[in-house]
This record gives structure tokens, C-alpha cells and sequence, in this order.
């Protein structure tokens, strides 16, 4: 059976966007339910979320394990999966793994750009890889089972996360390095690293990630995952578009200052650009992975390797992932 | 089958307690887990179990559903539970209702002896029923599956708690007011509301609900239960021990003052006897309930009674209680 899972959104969620998902055919979202958000402030997103899956049980449902997203494929629904892409929910307490797992956290990212109490962001001028509590909390999320997700951290504490970690990981948003020298992209020794160790990278399409940003061709995103499948293998690939849909700038600044710092931080934009960049015209919303799966024909691969790639891999990452490991 | 089940405890938990209700095979027990603590408070106790269930899988697990006790009875230990005594937990936030179903909370009580956001306590001076956010917190309570407990409620509260419910509810632990009239224990009329509606009581060891208090005699208790069998019927009544083993008398403080006062309230207590009070000789641990199964046979109950009483219809009513409801 093949699936359609996209590995990373946090968009401006609306019935609306639900619609979308619905009318494009995906079967599971991993979406961002937090960043710099305190454990309470973190419950009160799901609260959220708890009210959105009670008013459109037609279109979502709070995914928990692999087989939600066949039953949301059964049902012609979306499966919605929780992540947070900074450790702010835990606070300092390790208890709240556990917690947040019950409530639905599948993944985690050790970092979000700056110096978390778990690792290195990816901006920080020096990166010292796992903190000691990042190594407990690694520990702790392998034995629950929530993804350790290093988007936004820096190369070393990614390779010690591989490392330490007893389970494979992910990189659920981020493009390689050699093809766009972001910050944000990664180099090909984390790549490969994520690849051997059993772990998923998810393609990005946030127009900073891109070759061109906003005015990037398809083929040529299509062709980099097609490179980058040999680098890493057709096993460890999968989408994670990071669509930010309808979000409006306030939101962008959020998610790049939250409240560390009392100046302005572009991230990976500029004052010139501050603002959430226009998506290329081939991804604005859920109805356009259609797209990407023709590019990656056009680009060589076959219909099995396509699969693999629009969800299968993501599916059977899941599968192994969201609970205590089988023994 | 048969089980055996205790509707509440509240003990100072331990090793030690786990491994005695495993020797007196008590197969699931209602604990209570929180009091005045807020919401966050209240995770924090959870955390403290969860410790406990991951230290101690041979003897204890989380139970979330009836088919828990079955699976704790087949592997030899004892599932556990979670309530709350008081609507603390839920703060002023009718979406930690479902947050804390969403962690294993099965019963929460509207009150503790106090008036509180939902409905007044049996220890105000007047009872103004149930509040407006009474009602909602019982609707979405109704809607999740956590079971409304009016223990320590006032007897107008539990009337309409009872009318205003769609489900049953209980009274976890208490006994009938016209054997021993504390201003804990119940009236007929509550008593049959509560039988008439489906609901639950569950009988109390607890010396300050017995008559004669810790002195009271095993027989006494037992033949108090085989009439509440006759008016309210005998699908309707458990056992509730309410059982605080091994609790320093600063947790029965705890228990009574919380944070909202700042002088001595002794509830059931007196300032001559302001500590927990002895338990009477036939049941000072989990080991004890088969004095209390012998005792109903005296009291002229048949074996089928029995079972129900001491288990069976407790398994019923968490079948029917602890998920949204069947339609």
C-alpha cells in the first residue's frame, strides 16, 4: 500500500488548510505544536488541536501510531502527528518525555537554532555537541519512543545525537548543503551518517532551503533528491515541506526570537526580508505534492522509488519508531 | 470471572504496598493521585507513577481501560487507576478534561469538601447545586469518559449531579448516613438517586465513615452492606476502602487545608485527634479483603453477591465508563 506523508508543516491551521490535505490525498502530517512554548503553554496548543480534531472528525484525527495513517488512507481522512522543534515543553524536567509522549509527541528537536539545555543550535557560534541532560533526554526518547529531531541543530551535536541515539533519527526539514549552502542545510557527512544509521531526511521546500529560493525549479529540487538519493540511500528519504501556509509574519518572528531575546533576530531571513518568503509555484498547499512526485519521475526514478520517497519510507519510520522498541 | 477491585486509596505508596496488593490479589485499584495540586502539580504526580510502573512492571501497570483488570488478573498484578479528589487539576480550563482523560485520569471529583468552580462541598455552610462551569466540566467529562465522583460533595451538588450527567457517576468512597451519620456519609435519597440512575457507591473502611469508628465490628460493616444492597440494589455497590496506608499525618493536613487556608481545619479530625486514625483490626492493608468477602457471607449474601461486590460491578462500570460512550 503506498502513502502519502509529508515529514514536517506548521501552517495557520484552518479547515480550510484540513481541506487541502484532504483534497491532495495525504495521509499524515507530522506538524509543529510548539517552539519556545513552556510545558502549560505547550498542553493548552494541544487543547488546540484537541478542539480541531472534535469539530473536523470528516477530515483529521490525531495520529499515534503507523497504523492511524493506514486507517486515515482507509478512511480518506489526514492523520495529524505531533512534534515540538525546540525542548522549551520539557523545561528542565525529564518527566515530561513521558508525559508528552502520552499526549501524542512523536518527535523532538534537541535544539531550534540556539544553545538548548539538550545541544547546539545550528547558529551558535560554537557547538559542543550533547549537553549531559541531552543525553539522559536522548536516552528517555528512545525508551518512550519520540523521534529525536535535529533540523535546526548544529553538525556536531547532529553526529552525537546519531551516535548516542539507540534509534535512528531524523532530519525532518533541511535539503543538503552541497546543493544550497544554507546554514540550515546539511553537509554530506551528516547525511550520510543519518543514512547509515537507519535515519530519514525530509526534503524542504521553505524557499530559504531552496536553490534559487522562491524562484527554484521543481526539476531542480527534483534532481537534488534524486543525487541525494544515492548519497544516503532510497530508504532514508522522504518529504518534510515545512509549509508555513497563511502564517502571518508576527508568527515567523515567534518562532525566531520567542522570548530570548529582546532584539530582532532575522534567522534566515533579513531586514530587508523579514517576512515569511512567497513558496515556489509548484508547492503553495497540500494539493500540490502531485508535483513533486511527476519531478522525481521526470528526474529518473521509478514509480517504486517514488513511493518510497512521497510516504513509504516515512510509514515505516513510523512503524518502528512511536513506541518502546521491540525487543 | 471474577475480580477484585478497590474503588479509592490514597496511600504513602511503596514496594511494600505494591507486593501486598499482589499476595491479597487485588487486581485493580481507583488511586487517587492529586488533591489541591494544579494542573502542572498533578503531572508531576504523574511522573512519580510512571517511575513507579517502570520500576516496578512484575507488580503494578497503568490501567486505562476494564480490559486492564482482566490482563492484571491473567499476569498476576494489579492495574492502577487515577482520580482526582478535587477539580484543582483542571485549573479554570475545561480542555484539561480531556488532557488528563488523555493521561489516564478515570474519575475527578467536582469537589472537596469546600465549594469549588463545579459545585459546593459537603463542609459549606449552603449548597448552590452545580456551577455554570459545573455543568460544562460534567457534559465534557460525559463526552471523554471520566467518571464524575461526588464523594465529598454536598447533597444538592450530587442530586444534580446525578440529573445533570448523562452517565452514571459514584460516590467513590462512603457509606450510608443512616448507619453512621457523618457529614461524609450519605443519605437514602442520594443513596437511591445514585442506585436508580446506574451509578456506583463504594463502601469505606475509613474509621471517621464507620460507626464506632476504628472499633467498629467487621459484622457490623458487612450487614450495613447487605441492606444498602436492598435499597439501592446489589448492582450497584463496591468497595472503596479508602485506605491511607502508612500516610504521615502531614499529608491528612494536606489533605484538609490544601493552600486555602491559613489556619487548622480538622475535618472529620477534632484538634483532640487531628492525625489519621487507627484502621479498625479487619482491614489495616490490601491483604485484608478477604475478612470483608467472609463477613458479606455471614451477613447473608450469596457467593454471586459477593463477587459483584467485592469486584464485579466495578468491572462493569469502568466497561461502560472509561471511553467515549457507545452510541
Amino acid at each position: 500500500m503506498s502513502f502519502l506523508i509529508d515529514g514536517l508543516q506548521y501552517a495557520n491551521w484552518s479547515e480550510k488548510i484540513f481541506r487541502q490535505m484532504n483534497e491532495g490525498g495525504v495521509h499524515a502530517v507530522h506538524v509543529t505544536i510548539t517552539y519556545h512554548e513552556t510545558f502549560r503553554e505547550t498542553v493548552l496548543n494541544i487543547e488546540k488541536w484537541n478542539r480541531w480534531f472534535e469539530k473536523h472528525p470528516d477530515l483529521i484525527f490525531h495520529g499515534r501510531t503507523a497504523d492511524d495513517v493506514a486507517l486515515a488512507k482507509k478512511t480518506g481522512r489526514t492523520a495529524i502527528f505531533f512534534g515540538s522543534q525546540n525542548p522549551s515543553c520539557i523545561e528542565d524536567d525529564i518527566g515530561l518525555v513521558e508525559i508528552l509522549h502520552t499526549l501524542g509527541l512523536r518527535f523532538m528537536q534537541l535544539t531550534y537554532n540556539n544553545q538548548s539545555l539538550l545541544a547546539t543550535g545550528c547558529y551558535e557560534d560554537d557547538d559542543t555537541g550533547l549537553t549531559r541532560m541531552g543525553r539522559a533526554v536522548v536516552t528517555e526518547m528512545n525508551r518512550v519512543g519520540m523521534v529525536v529531531d535535529m533540523s535546526h541543530s548544529g553538525e556536531r551535536s547532529t553526529l552525537e545525537a546519531i551516535a548516542h541515539s539507540t534509534r535512528p533519527i531524523t532530519i525532518s526539514h533541511a535539503n543538503p548543503h552541497n546543493w544550497h549552502a544554507a546554514l540550515r542545510n546539511k553537509s554530506d557527512a551528516v547525511l550520510k551518517a543519518l543514512g547509515e544509521s537507519g535515519g530519514m531526511l525530509g526534503f524542504s521546500v521553505y524557499p530559504h532551503h531552496l536553490k534559487g529560493g522562491s524562484d527554484c525549479k521543481l526539476q531542480s529540487f527534483c534532481d537534488m533528491i534524486a543525487r541525494t538519493a544515492d548519497l544516503m540511500g532510497e530508504d532514508h528519504i522522504g518529504i518534510g515541506t515545512d509549509l508555513c501556509q497563511d502564517q502571518p509574519d508576527s508568527i515567523v518572528e515567534w518562532m525566531r526570537t520567542g522570548r530570548w531575546t529582546k532584539t530582532i533576530d532575522y534567522g534566515e531571513g533579513s531586514a530587508a526580508a523579514p517576512g515569511f518568503p512567497a513558496m515556489p509555484d509548484w508547492f503553495e498547499d497540500n494539493r500540490h505534492f502531485g508535483n513533486v512526485a511527476k519531478g522525481l519521475a521526470t528526474a529518473g526514478l521509478t514509480k517504486a522509488q517514488t513511493d518510497k520517497i512521497m510516504g513509504g519510507n516515512w510509514h515505516r519510520f513510523f512503524a518502528s519508531s512511536f513506541g518502546p522498541k521491540d525487543t
